[in-house]
């Protein structure tokens, strides 16, 4: 991908030079960017984006569905070959499509074909905001929409699409970014103060069991604060799925001398949540004793 | 096994019979019971076992470990075979010894075989106080300790084996119970009440995981009083080792419209804990709402 | 009062008898026992209760009123002179009225005769169900209402009132108990096991500030379930207002060593809840640590 | 008092000069300062008031206890007329001598008169580090102790008294500040986020009973993170002593139609807590529903 040009630089430059620079926002479709040019100038970003989306929203019902058709299956034959657009490669990275097991493979082609079948275009969804899991939930259950929300459904999930390639196409584009938070807190309220020194991991969850079984997002330790120096997730959307939070606080009482033995009442403590907002503020702190602990969502 | 006699039949009747009724409570050292038929009569079965120890205690060593030596190996070839008595079949049950995977054989063989060498008898334990993944920590932690250490840790164990023996022997035997109790009890504080119709299941946590991976011991759903009517486990002793309670919070607050959609902060919430306390009292309630719980260690 | 009499005799007395037993349950208006003596034989005290009410509630307004105006006014003159019936003395007795301070004294003349002006009747309320602070508050706030309102609302009062009378006056009346309960419950989460030896008291809170300026209603220690034997309200209705426990932490882990010096963080810890179900079943418990605590209201 | 004078210029001025700036560090001890202008130049702040204290401890007792005894007696005579220096009077400001009850003087005077006859000085501490009840505790406490704890306690008392008031004479003075921090946080977690717009209120407390009878020290209302913009107490040592957090549950819950009704379960929710470190860093959070709330120290 070329480097990102100014928006001052996109309004000012040959339409040519625009329509180059946002070929790929719409996948398999440089001629939105190439209307937009006609629209110019552009006073933020965002007018920018809502203006290529409204030229694939006042296309006819068929047009439109075109469009939608120039996207790749998700976890479909060319995402498995590696045989789409940069863009579509980031954005399924998530599914880890040269790894999926075999059965795997069969429920994403069976709920592809079933798709196409009832709507006349593929599954679209902004890859970015969902877990593995959630993207399966999420899949089965709007594959039951009636085809008027379908359709208003996958503009809105290229209009998620699109804006993220378009801030990566855009120096300083002034998009509100589109962050979450996670974050959390250990507090030993049976000595009233932080928990420092003690190890958690966060897990992603996509098993049956309540917790996870693959490896760690992250794994750290807590600072005299009880907190964990920068946030477990920042500066990029949130996956709407299910997590695990593990506390090692055994070990932690075994530190300070509190508890002994091979069997403490309280181990590996394991907070299990989901995230609905890939945007949202999630703040899961956890107050502990050797035999006691609490939770909640804060913000 | 024949039918259990009162004390006092067994303090009246002839030594013989006193003999036979209790010859298997050591593992293959009916002369324990016949030496005890003599310091009749036993003004309580207390009494009578502690009488049967002391005859053991005051072996010299090597008669000592003769006795030791007379009991099967654990999850040992005998076992496998089912070549044991049928209170040593009784007492392993837990170990599921004739679906041990390979790999687990080949670690209780190797085990088996190291403590054997080590201390000149096999490793001995009551195997009702333990689950399987407690067995094998302490019988790890036991192999480093030094022979007179075993020779003790035997003799307790021997101790609280023979005593669930001599139990089943002795009608209206009055040993106090050897046995502990587990309940839960869950509230919603975003309603101030007991949170009724939740479902709740209890595992045995054996994996490495913080979550269990296998069946649950029991699945039940909360009364109006928040509780599960009877106790979770009683009437037993309680194995030492990991649990997970699984509380379907999600679905409880869906039943009652406090949340909805897939991904609701809560869902099923784990709480893993470990007992280390055969005849302890366990009470792990549950406060929830939407967005919190918090547990603890009652009794 | 005389002895109460059963059912199976009320049915079966002459109707004078009848009459004379109840003629005290509605204030100064025996004709409602001597009309629903008529009616007998009743299957139920409660059956003879709602004949009763029956018997009021089917009067014209102008009569009705009446027989509110039988009523004396709450901590009016009659009450201050103890000119009022034995029933009536029992239930004004929380107002303590031969203590009220003079500005007290003004406040219920000033409301009482604004009420008989807007009303043409008394303010009528069951006192058992109310401590001072919510009779005041609810006094002011049926000021308010419209006369229809009032006037149903003082024969669902009247229907509490006569209930009680009722109780008092036929054994084994079967009539279902109007109780509640309060109890509590202190663990020491520091520690995983119940508070045992916890004071701790209950007050009621009638001032204007979150805390009682006065003597204790109960003062206990608790048990080593961390329970107070009884419950510290039961048997009898709760009265609507507000309560304060206090529980005497900072006492409590300077006996175990848990702290020492004049300021622990955590001394007399205050819990202020009100009630309002006088048949409510009130459980509000405490964890403790040092440094942390929680209740809610459990049932 | 004169403006403060930079360390450079403490350093470099004529010994008078110096003398006169520090002449009321050590109370009616004016030489003190004369003694130290002689050791100059001093590195740092912290320097110099070690080396005056110094100066003081090397004195013979006689000696030091006469410079005890240049200090006013608390709550005395002098405090009453303000016939004291001014730093004296700003000290003992919140002893509200002015306004001392009949009972309270005849407290302190007992109290003063018993110290001095005791020890043959008066007694002395740092008031700003005392809530009044603290004093009062603490004063009876130190009665008790022997001649030598207490010349070594009231050197420690005017170490901090005189650090104070260094500090008030030297520009950027460099001094690490005596000050503590007092927080709280109001999370809603019926809701699963801050409770925003919720009124609460600090109070010190210094009566018998658990919370105050006396206004606020701060009011305010949580903002969008349920927190309180600046801390409730920073940039000053905090009062030993007792205070009460009170926090307008019920009207927050009201005013989100989550409770109506003049008796919810939780109205105003009162946190009593005590501080014993001037320095320290106490949080005060609170999480609610409806029915439910805990609190701990967190730093």
């Amino acid at each position: 991908m070329t480097a990102p040009l100014s928006l001052a630089d996109l309004n000012a430059c040959p339409a040519s030079v625009f329509a180059a620079q946002l070929a790929d926002v719409f996948e398999h479709a440089p001629w939105v960017a190439a209307q937009a040019a006609a629209q110019r100038p552009f006073a933020t970003a965002d007018a920018l984006h809502t203006a290529m989306l409204a030229i694939v929203g006042a296309l006819p019902e068929d047009a439109r569905v075109a469009v939608f058709c120039g996207h790749p299956e998700l976890a479909g034959p060319a995402a498995r070959t590696g045989a789409m657009t940069p863009d579509s490669i980031r954005e399924q990275g998530a599914l880890a499509l040269d790894r999926l097991p075999h059965e795997e493979e069969a429920w994403w082609d069976r709920l592809n074909a079933a798709y196409r079948t009832r709507f006349g275009f593929p599954f679209i969804l902004c890859a970015r905001h969902y877990t593995v899991a959630a993207m399966r939930q999420v899949f089965a259950q709007r594959l039951g929409n009636s085809r008027e929300a379908e359709i208003a459904a996958t503009l809105r999930e290229i209009g998620l699409i699109t804006r993220y390639r378009l801030a990566a196409r855009i120096a300083d584009h002034g998009l509100a970014d589109l962050e979450g938070r996670l974050t959390t807190h250990v507090l030993d309220t049976s000595r009233g103060q932080p928990a420092q020194g003690l190890r958690l991991a966060l897990h992603q969850v996509d098993s049956a069991l309540p917790c996870s079984t693959g490896a760690a997002l992250i794994e750290t330790v807590t600072d005299s604060h009880g907190q964990t120096g920068a946030p477990l997730i920042s500066g990029q959307p949130l996956r709407i799925g299910r997590y695990e939070l593990r506390f090692h606080v055994g070990d932690y009482f075994r530190s300070i001398g509190a508890v002994d033995g091979p069997w403490p009442f309280l181990d590996v403590v394991p907070i299990v949540f989901s995230i609905d907002e890939p945007t949202g503020d999630y703040h899961v702190p956890l107050t502990i004793t050797p035999w006691a602990y609490a939770t909640y969502r804060g913000q």
